[in-house]
C-alpha cells in the first residue's frame, strides 16, 4: 500500500485515509469479516424488518428507539416539516431548469442549501443540541419533497404537495408519482431506506463531519455530503448495476457477458465492497425483499448474481466477490416504479438521517478537523521573475 | 495529544487529524518555523507585492506564470465570464431573500451550486484535463459577480453589472458599491487577495479535495469548501478582529481590556496561529499595505498590536503570540471601504482560486478519501425490541 511519507511533525498514514480512525462513534459499525453492520447496538438489517422509517430515525438523532408516545409525536413533528418555505418552493422550478446536465442531486445540493437559509439556520457551536437537533430533522423531512418536486419539474409535471398521513416512505412514493402506493411497495421502500440510513465513515458522512468540525451550520454540512454523495466513485452505482443486467439481456448470455468483463479486467457493477469480505447484508435483505415480488426481474437478477459469484469464484479465487448493496437496490427500486435517475436521489433521502446523526455527534466535539499535505514540489523560493 | 486508538487493521492519527499528511501536493507549503509561505515555489508575499491576481490565479491553475500573451488571453477570458446565465441572474433575488441569518456564505452555497448546474459541470473523472480548469475558472470568474449581487440585494440595491475592462480586484470593488474604485484601495485588496489564494491545508481545502475524490463536479467540491469556510472555526474571524478593536476603543484601555481577556483565558481575536511559530507573513505585509493608507485606524491597530504582543510575551511567555492574518486583513478590508460582512465572502473570492488549484490537483489522482470511525458504543447487537 503506497504511504504517504512524513516530514518531520507529520504523521504516515495509507492513501485515501484506508483504516485511518478519524473519530469515536457510538452510531455503528461496518462488521466486514461478519457480514454485519448495526445502528446504535441494533442489527441495522433487523431494524429494517421490524420497524418503520421514522422509528430508526429517531434511533439515530434521539439515540433511542421511540415508544408509542414519542413515536406519535416525532412522526407527527416530522411530517408537518415536509411543507416547504413559500421561498424556496417558488425558486424550485429555476433549480429544476439548472439542473440538467449536473443531474438531480445537484439540485437537491442547491435546494438544501438554499432551505437552510431560508429556515435560518446558524453555526452549530452557536445553538444548543436541541436546535442542531431540530435543524437537521427540518433538513430531513423536506428532502423527499425537495426530490420529489424537482424530478417532476425536470419532467414538466407540477410538483405534488405532501400529505402528513402518510409515512416517510409512503409519502415519498406518493409525491413522487402522485397516486398512493399500494402497501407492498411502500413497505419494499420503507426497508431499502431503513438499510441505507448509515454504513460506517464513508467519503460523504465524513465530509459532512469535517464541514461541521469547523462549526459550520446544519445546511453546510449536508449539501457538502450530498455534493460527495454524487461522486460515481461514491453513491453513483445502483443504475449501473441494472444498466448491467440491461445489457446482458437474457440468461445464456450471461456467461460469456461475464467472462468477456472480468477477463478484460472491467468491473462488474453491483459486485465487490471495499469492506464486507462475505456477502453484503443488505444485499441479502433485499434479495429477499425483491422475491416476495417474484417476476422475470427478479428471476433473472438471481440468475446473474449465481453465474457472476462462480466466474467470480473460479477467475478470481480467494477474492470473496459478492453482490453489494447497490445490485438488488436497483432490482427493488426497479420494482416499485421509482426511475432510475431517482436511485441515488432516494438513497440520499435515507442517507440524510446518516449524515444527521454524524453532524449531532460531531457536534458535540468542537475541534476542526484539520490535516496536512506534504509539498512534494521543487525547492522553494524561487525569485518572481519580472513580468514581460 | 490525544489518540484515536486503532482497531485491528486501522491506524492512529492525533485528534483533528492535526499533522497528518493526507496528500502530496505541488501547489505549495506553509513553513511556520520560517514565517514563510509560497504558491509553487514562488513567495506569496513577493507575488502580492509583484504581480496581479489574474497572474497568480494562471499560475495556480495552470502551473505558470503568464507571459504577455498568457495574460492577455487569460484576463480577457476571465473577464467574459463574470456574466451570469439568465435562470442564475433571475434567481438570485430568491436566494438573497432566504440568506438572511445564515450569512452571505450560506447565499454564495446556493449561487454556486446552482451556477454549476446551470454551467452543466459533470464528474471530473469524466471530463479531461482541460474541462476540469475551465469548470474552475468558470467558476471562480463568477464568484464576485455572485457575491456581490447577493449583497445588494440584501440591501435592496440592484445589482451593478460587471465590467470586463477592469481587473478581478478593481471589478469587485465596483460591483460592490457601483463606484470605480480608486488604484490604491483596488491595489490594496487585490494584495490581500493574492496572499489569500491559498495556504497549506486548511478545512475548506480539505473539504473540496474530499468531494473531488469521489469523483463529483467542480460545483460540488466548490459549494462543500464554502460549506467548511462558513464555519466560525475556520473563516468567520476579519471582522471579529475589528470588532476588538473597536471594543477596545480607545489607547489608555488597551492594556487593561487586553489582560482582563487574557486573564480570564480568553482567545484575543486575530492573534495566534496553528501553524506560525513567528510573525504570520500576511500579517506582516498587509500591515506595510494599512500603513501607506495611515490615518487613525492604522495607528490604532499598530498600537493594539504592540501592546498585545508585549503582555501575551509576559503573560503566556514562550507561546510565540503574534498577529495573524485576521487582524491586519480586517483594517485593509475596513480602509477599502468593504462592509464587515463581506469580510469573509471577500476571503472566499480570493481562496476559490485556491480550492480550484486543489481540486484540479485531486483529480489527477483518482482514488476516494475514505477514512475510518471506531466504534466506541455498547457491544452489539441487541436484540430489537417489540414495538410499543
Amino acid at each position: 500500500m503506497p504511504i504517504n511519507r512524513a516530514a518531520s511533525t507529520s504523521v504516515d498514514v495509507p492513501r485515501g485515509l484506508a483504516g485511518v480512525v478519524v473519530t469515536d462513534t457510538s452510531l455503528g459499525d461496518v462488521r466486514g469479516l461478519e457480514g454485519f453492520y448495526h445502528y446504535r447496538q441494533y442489527s441495522a438489517v433487523e431494524l429494517a424488518q421490524t420497524r418503520g422509517f421514522e422509528d430508526v430515525w429517531h434511533l439515530m438523532v434521539h439515540g433511542e428507539l421511540p415508544d408509542a408516545e414519542q413515536r406519535a409525536v416525532f412522526t407527527a413533528r416530522t411530517a408537518a416539516l415536509r411543507w416547504l418555505p413559500d421561498g424556496v418552493r417558488a425558486t424550485l422550478p429555476a433549480v429544476a431548469a439548472a439542473a440538467g446536465r449536473s443531474g438531480p442531486l445537484a439540485g437537491l445540493r442547491t435546494a438544501l442549501s438554499l432551505l437552510g437559509a431560508a429556515k435560518g439556520f446558524r453555526p452549530v457551536y452557536d445553538i444548543d443540541r436541541e436546535q442542531r437537533r431540530a435543524d437537521t430533522v427540518m433538513a430531513s423531512a423536506a428532502v423527499p419533497t425537495l426530490l420529489t418536486a424537482l424530478y417532476r419539474l425536470g419532467q414538466g409535471l407540477d410538483p405534488v404537495e405532501p400529505r402528513e398521513d402518510l409515512s416517510y416512505a409512503a409519502n415519498y412514493l406518493y409525491m413522487l408519482t402522485g397516486s398512493e402506493p399500494d402497501a407492498a411497495r411502500t413497505r419494499a421502500i420503507e426497508q431499502y431506506l431503513i438499510s441505507t440510513i448509515d454504513h460506517g465513515f464513508n467519503a460523504s458522512t465524513f465530509t459532512a463531519r469535517v464541514i461541521t468540525s469547523t462549526g459550520a451550520d446544519v445546511a453546510a454540512a449536508l449539501v457538502g455530503a450530498v455534493g460527495a454523495l454524487s461522486g460515481p466513485l461514491h453513491g453513483g452505482a445502483p443504475s449501473r448495476a441494472l444498466d448491467t443486467l440491461d445489457a446482458i439481456g437474457t440468461p445464456e448470455r450471461i456467461d460469456s457477458w461475464i467472462r468477456e468483463r472480468v477477463l478484460a479486467g472491467d468491473r462488474i457493477m453491483g459486485f465487490g465492497h471495499p469492506v464486507y469480505r462475505t456477502e453484503d447484508p443488505r444485499s441479502r435483505m433485499l434479495r429477499g425483499v425483491a422475491e416476495q415480488f417474484g417476476g422475470p426481474l427478479v428471476d433473472f437478477a438471481v440468475e446473474v448474481e449465481r453465474h457472476v459469484e462462480a466466474i467470480l469464484a473460479e477467475l478470481k479465487p480467494g477474492r470473496e466477490l459478492h453482490t453489494n448493496v447497490e445490485f438488488y437496490a436497483g432490482v427493488v427500486m426497479e420494482l416499485c416504479g421509482l426511475p432510475r435517475e431517482m436511485f441515488t436521489p432516494t438513497f440520499a433521502a435515507a442517507r440524510v438521517v446518516g449524515w444527521s446523526a454524524n453532524i449531532l455527534e460531531q457536534a458535540e466535539d468542537p475541534k476542526i478537523i484539520r490535516p496536512a499535505a506534504r509539498y512534494v514540489g521543487p525547492v522553494p523560493p524561487v525569485a518572481v521573475p519580472l513580468m514581460v
